[in-house]
């Protein structure tokens, strides 16, 4: 299998160790696997100077390569992005540990106990892209749950993460734990994503973090399950009940808090039957906060020829299939809540979508018809994250139907088995 | 997309209707779904001539193509068997609905109300072997979870399947359903497989029901979620402190009792210290049971040149990784539970595999390490199944770790979102 690549790197053996330190940390108990992750903290600490040069020369490189100062910033580790690096490592340790959980349990009729029992998953695969703290955050979670971990990150921190994989390993050995509990892919040949996605003898689940090319390719290629997500087209429909300043308020926050992220707002509806009093609102409030709309001709045409102060056009076809991350924002009018929810059907990707309304039955509708990983009701949709859900961490934010949908967190990195236990039970 | 293949089955189109008609399922409540499952059990009776009739044709073809007697027995519809079909149908009529179930809410400390609420998956891809009845199972059960189904059954009984699933439509048009809620791909090219596998963009889940071969196909190729089991290779391991007459009984039940199914016992690992005793009750009972038995040297060498009234030969390579479906068992010496956790661990496809002990740390011991979708102590490995298990249904038997392991009843056709219901909250 892996002869398939030329490469130091021989990912069956990688998956084969895994796999063997994954059943190693499975049967830890949490005291254990929070003395390894204190010791990744205490070993962030000691050896930030060397992961900081170890940036160094990733951030020099990156600047060699014209890469944007935006960019060059994710990447770039600093004393305080180390000390928070391993504040959070700790923070991971204080969580409470999913695993061992009985889910259910029941006694059968015939004197047999089943129960469902929290189980880790076994070896995770994660693929993501620059930012660096993102190994820390992985491996830590994956730690703490008791699941292995195969890391393969971007090329422009290559530096960067080896030096964090080497902190991870020096705690594991001080805390009397299998190196191959987290190991790193430290070449950059892309054929050993492909490779990694074949790997399902030995990895059970691929995380994918990172753009859409980078969700298909996963989907496309890997034979185990894969956890897609984190790319939303995000839309907020205005019913006619909605309180309008309210829902500016809400719209305001969902746009432009943060609009780089998958939860930050697409898409706005607006049920015809208010727009010739709202949208101007609308038009308004974005123009303070220097929000672009892309809008269907009935909008423009009640926008009549005011200069809002900023710019407002007619959307193109692409325009509600695109996640803008930057302050752009769609709007469509609707004749009813149903052409809504249908508009959400069609160009949403189930992230997260929300109404506006203070009509109960109207509010019922759409959470019942709308089946995207979170529904908001009068609520900004960038709560949808996994700190603003309680979850303590967030591993991804699933788009998808099975396992897990939503923020995930450290239950969303653990399955059950079944244990049932009898006194020499045989089938009837 | 369906260009690719010859053949006058549009699946692009079926997978489009099926998510519309998943849509419209999905906001059905449980009284509309039920009366459509007794729609379809009144068909089932009404139109009972006509689907034998197809069925005679399709045992005829089978007769002429020289399949088994015990295979054609398989494929018959008789007036009992459609009745039964009937019956069943009922039967999931009157199990809970698990969708509307909120699995947990809570209010966040800012006043928002967040909960999971249990949803339809969406639209279900099954593909079975030769069964018919399978056909009724899946859609009546996908119907009670408000899924739509799109289902390929074997070539066997290709007519039968279509009058099966002519009555299914004839009674959704009776309850006032779409008929895409149930569709069948009835044309036998293979290629349709490999093109429903990749149309993720309609179909969310992918449960294969068949052999290996059928299971790491869809692995390879399918784009959305796979659901594999429904093969086991089965332990019960004998520890030194098992009580030996009971433990024999519990062998003999999960050996015997139906050993052409995934959760029989494949391999008995047997204590060391125990074996010179141990070893010669077992070819005794099974003996008595007309099983085969394929063994270490050493366990052979205990049984010396006695005639136990079975074969009993020296296992071969592959023995240890064979699944029976016969009167066939392998038995092994161990030194250790540890290396019985390790022969599992290395021969096992995590579907059922047991301890058969009296010492409670053992016990709890191999119960930790073993992460079988289920885990035995002291009763048979026959008890790995739905109806055993109480879910009320069976929809499958997952051995993969993600969204479901063990026996999948209605609970695992359905997935959650997160529904949050605020007062304008936004976030901070």
């Amino acid at each position: 299998m892996s002869t398939a690549v030329m490469t130091s790197v021989n990912l069956h053996a990688m998956g084969a160790a895994a796999q063997a330190a994954g059943r190693r940390l499975a049967v830890l108990n949490t005291e254990q696997k929070n003395a390894a992750l204190q010791q990744i903290a205490a070993e962030l600490e000691a050896q930030s100077a060397t992961v900081i040069a170890a940036n160094v020369q990733d951030i020099q490189e990156g600047r060699a390569k014209g890469l944007s100062d935006a960019l060059l910033d994710r990447l770039l580790l600093t004393d305080a992005r180390m000390a928070a690096l391993a504040a959070d490592t700790r923070k991971v340790a204080e969580l409470p540990d999913p695993v061992g959980a009985e889910m259910e349990g029941k006694m059968l009729p015939n004197g047999l106990r089943i129960s469902k029992r929290r189980i880790p998953i076994g070896v995770l695969g994660v693929i993501y892209e620059a930012r660096p703290n993102v190994t820390i955050d992985i491996a830590t979670l994956a730690l703490k749950t008791g699941n292995a971990a195969i890391l393969r990150g971007g090329s422009e921190t290559l530096r960067s993460n080896i030096a964090l994989v080497q902190v991870i390993h020096a705690a594991l050995d001080k805390a009397g734990l299998p190196a191959a509990a987290v190991q790193y892919i430290d070449d950059p040949d892309r054929g050993l994503v492909s490779e990694l996605l074949k790997l399902d003898e030995y990895v059970d689940m691929i995380i994918p973090r990172g753009g859409a090319g980078l969700h298909r390719l996963c989907k496309e290629q890997a034979t185990m399950p894969v956890i897609t997500g984190g790319i939303g087209i995000c839309h907020l429909y205005v019913d006619v009940s909605a309180d309008q300043a309210r829902a500016l308020d809400v719209i305001e926050n969902a746009k432009v808090q943060r609009p780089s992220v998958c939860n930050a707002l697409d898409t706005v509806l607006v049920n015809r039957a208010v727009a010739p009093e709202f949208v101007p609102r609308l038009a308004r409030r974005m123009a303070e906060n220097r929000v672009e709309m892309r809008a269907t001709p009935d909008v423009l045409a009640l926008l009549g020829e005011t200069d809002y102060g900023t710019p407002i056009s007619v959307a193109g076809p692409e325009d509600f299939d695109t996640e803008w991350m930057s302050l752009i924002l769609g709007v469509k009018l609707v004749d009813t809540l149903d052409e809504a929810v249908d508009h959400i059907q069609a160009h949403s990707l189930n992230h997260s979508d929300g109404i506006l309304t203070n009509d109960l039955a109207n509010a019922m509708r759409f959470v019942n018809a709308v089946n995207s990983s979170a529904v908001f009701v009068n609520a900004s949709t960038r709560f949808n994250d996994g700190g603003q859900f309680g979850l303590g961490a967030e591993v991804a934010v699933s788009t998808q139907k099975l396992h897990a949908r939503g923020p995930m967190g450290l239950e969303e990195l653990t399955t059950y088995k079944w244990v049932a236990i009898g006194n020499f039970h045989i089938r009837q």
